[in-house]
């Protein structure tokens, strides 16, 4: 049963508990472990890879079974329905169609004291992306990864998935990549997917920066690795936190609380409304739609656990509430949704108004469906491009305008203690 | 002596040594000290602190002492000389009009299938920034960090850097503090540090992003925090790579290694030159520029075992070495740097032609200086306005629109096994 609560104080201390759910998670044992497959892959290449890939996904595969093969890759197109083929193809152009604006752009300016500045931005040289298998297949997991990187001019992007029975990969996943533009696959999952991409291995070759959610053992992974490589972000489970008045319709409400339940039995579904009957009907609504959920069990664990209703006494507290958690994906059911925009300081994604359910961002409005989850929208956005992007700072000064900033140049170095700094500009000067 | 090598194996091997220098140095005791400091701050609060500061940086400091002070920050523009001051003011706004150039700004996009679709920019709420102590005061770092912050208009803006002898704190960091507008700032440095930033205590605020440099205990401290609270990186030992060509002057160029060796003994300065003439002038000169430099004994060191200079048949090939070394600083001492460019792939910031010596960007240029080390510029990029930003994806659909839309995010979520996905859509278009 969902629970109602309107305790202001409960409140507080209800979403520090459900946003805190996963801290502590990262027990010593499963860091010893995670650890200890990074050496081993660093240590044996493939080898270990594919040990790994026996003891942990119950897959014996050979060396050159690693990468996907083309005439697997072509026979994924004979596997999808038209239905699913054309969805994908939509979901990529629109996808790509929002990743392709306001990309960073590289400048160079002029400056009237005879200065130039600028920055120049590039593309990593390789990305790796990972895409989980395990309960179900994530097309749009591929989309979501692959299109920035696309976008991003990456000139080589690797994928890597585990493989679920016979070795085999979603033929759904295939047909995204390739629809993305990926074809060098990998059926490798876990920590060892993580090494492999973070030391490279004779097969799979070390990227730059590596991108997409994982268990605990891939997300610690990516945090050791971490410094050595470049990653998007520690993705922990999904979370959904709605702001609904009178007029949102409770069927819907309780579909998109049960949309986020439904991921993982970690995952967060919240409710905050100033309207006490909605919440109510709210609570019906989800268990009468639980009754026939295919998934009940796991839905019904994360709805218990990490599900929660708020009554409160005003649009303006159920945003401070929101802005306490900082949710991953944010829905605004209300009737002003723009109004109470200005309000919201922290979201991953806001979906406003009572015809846009999260499913829409997740698959095909465009912008990214990776999000900062357990509070790290307080600091940390969407993926993009801008994660398979760099710039260089670029700086020349004509001897006169080095003549004229030479004196406070050497103060500074002075007052720092740096001898040779101030000696790069005098020399220069002397002359 | 600073070692002149011109095979290109050699030349391969021995940049990823240089680049791989303080890999390794994360050793399990190091990291079991630091996961040890973080949970003690986290139990204790503000009594480890001043027992940590006691112990590490041997001064005994009350409760009320550990935040500075306003006579104390008044006292400290009496300390400073007029030409500091100007110094510190003028480096002061450079880099602030540098920072306040495309800044990212929110956007609304209505389009025509009855869609909205943007981005909302917004600053974090809190943001702390480390300071160095130690071996000498840095004014510029206080510059660097906390612009791009006040840029980025973060409402509440904390400094922390270790006290030295007496309990004090520098002057000209206090002054640089209070010129880029920042006046809460805690006596306090180390692992500790950054635990009280992450979890906060009876006296400092916990925060949601944390930037600037510090040793190898400070970058793991923020590495284990990393997720709970944003960094901007993980900061190694500073490096500089010079291309250099005939018409360079070796005077200059010496110089402007030793102001990168003589950040650390752990520094590396390398000089990239198809002229063997300037190689050997250059080395030299380097040995004469050493024989007076106050901190010689740690240059040398760094020079010794961290510089090195490659005599190259081309500059295509420097720019080939350059790229495989990713350096922070790339200083293109050569007749036409800018068409050199073009083939330089990964630095932090690039210094074009003769009279650009790094210490002008170190200081005030208007570029910030703090850049990724160690090989991490192959995917990341200078501190910057957006380490202090994040955004909202925005997304509204229309009734119409989802419609439109409805069938491709069923048949999706249907590939994908998620029920309710398909249920708040469905549901919706039901009516």
């Amino acid at each position: 049963m969902l629970r109602i609560i309107t305790q202001q104080s409960e409140a507080h201390t209800e979403l520090q508990r459900i946003g805190g759910r996963t801290h502590g998670s990262e027990t010593l044992q499963v860091e010893e472990t995670v650890r200890d497959i990074l050496q081993t892959v660093r240590q044996q290449g493939d080898r270990a890879l594919l040990d790994y890939t026996a003891k942990f996904d119950g897959q014996t595969l050979t060396l050159s079974q690693l990468r996907v093969s083309g005439s697997e890759l072509d026979a994924a197109y004979q596997q999808v329905s038209k239905d699913l083929l054309d969805a994908i193809s939509l979901a990529c152009r629109r996808v790509e169609a929002f990743h392709r604006q306001r990309v960073p752009k590289s400048w160079v300016q002029f400056q009237e004291d005879d200065v130039i500045l600028g920055k120049r931005y590039t593309p990593v040289d390789r990305a790796g992306l990972y895409i989980p298998g395990g309960r179900a297949a994530y097309p749009s997991t591929v989309i979501m990864n692959a299109i920035p990187a696309k976008v991003a001019q990456v000139p080589r992007i690797v994928m890597v998935t585990p493989p679920s029975e016979g070795g085999k990969i979603s033929p759904a996943v295939l047909v995204a990549a390739q629809e993305a533009g990926i074809t060098e696959i990998y059926r490798v999952g876990g920590a060892q997917a993580i090494a492999a991409l973070a030391y490279g291995t004779d097969t799979i070759p070390n990227v730059d920066v590596i991108t997409g959610p994982g268990n605990i053992y891939v997300t610690l992974a990516k945090k050791m690795v971490y410094g050595l490589v470049g990653i998007d972000s520690l993705a922990g489970p999904s979370e959904v936190l709605i702001i609904a008045d009178h007029q949102a319709n409770p069927v819907h409400v309780a579909a998109d609380l049960l949309a986020q339940a439904e991921h993982d039995p970690m995952a967060a579904a919240i409710l905050i409304t100033p309207d006490g009957g909605l919440a109510k009907r709210v609570q019906q609504e989800v268990q009468e739609q639980l009754q026939n959920h295919p998934r009940r069990i796991l839905t019904e664990k994360a709805i218990a656990h990490y599900g929660l209703i708020i009554v409160v006494d005003s649009l303006n507290t159920a945003a401070e509430l929101s802005n306490l958690f900082a949710p991953e994906h944010l829905e605004l059911e209300i009737a002003q949704p723009w109004d109470l925009l200005e309000q919201i300081r922290h979201a991953g994604a806001i979906f406003l108004g009572n015809s846009t359910p999260e499913a829409v961002g997740d698959y095909l409005a465009g912008p990214n469906h990776t999000l900062p989850t357990s509070g790290s929208a307080r600091y940390s956005s969407a993926l993009g491009v801008e994660t398979f992007l760099k710039h260089s700072s670029l700086i020349q000064y004509s001897p006169k305008a080095l003549s004229e900033m030479g004196r406070a140049i050497q103060t500074l170095a002075d007052a720092e203690g740096l001898h040779s700094h101030r000696e790069s500009v005098r020399l220069r000067l002397e002359e």
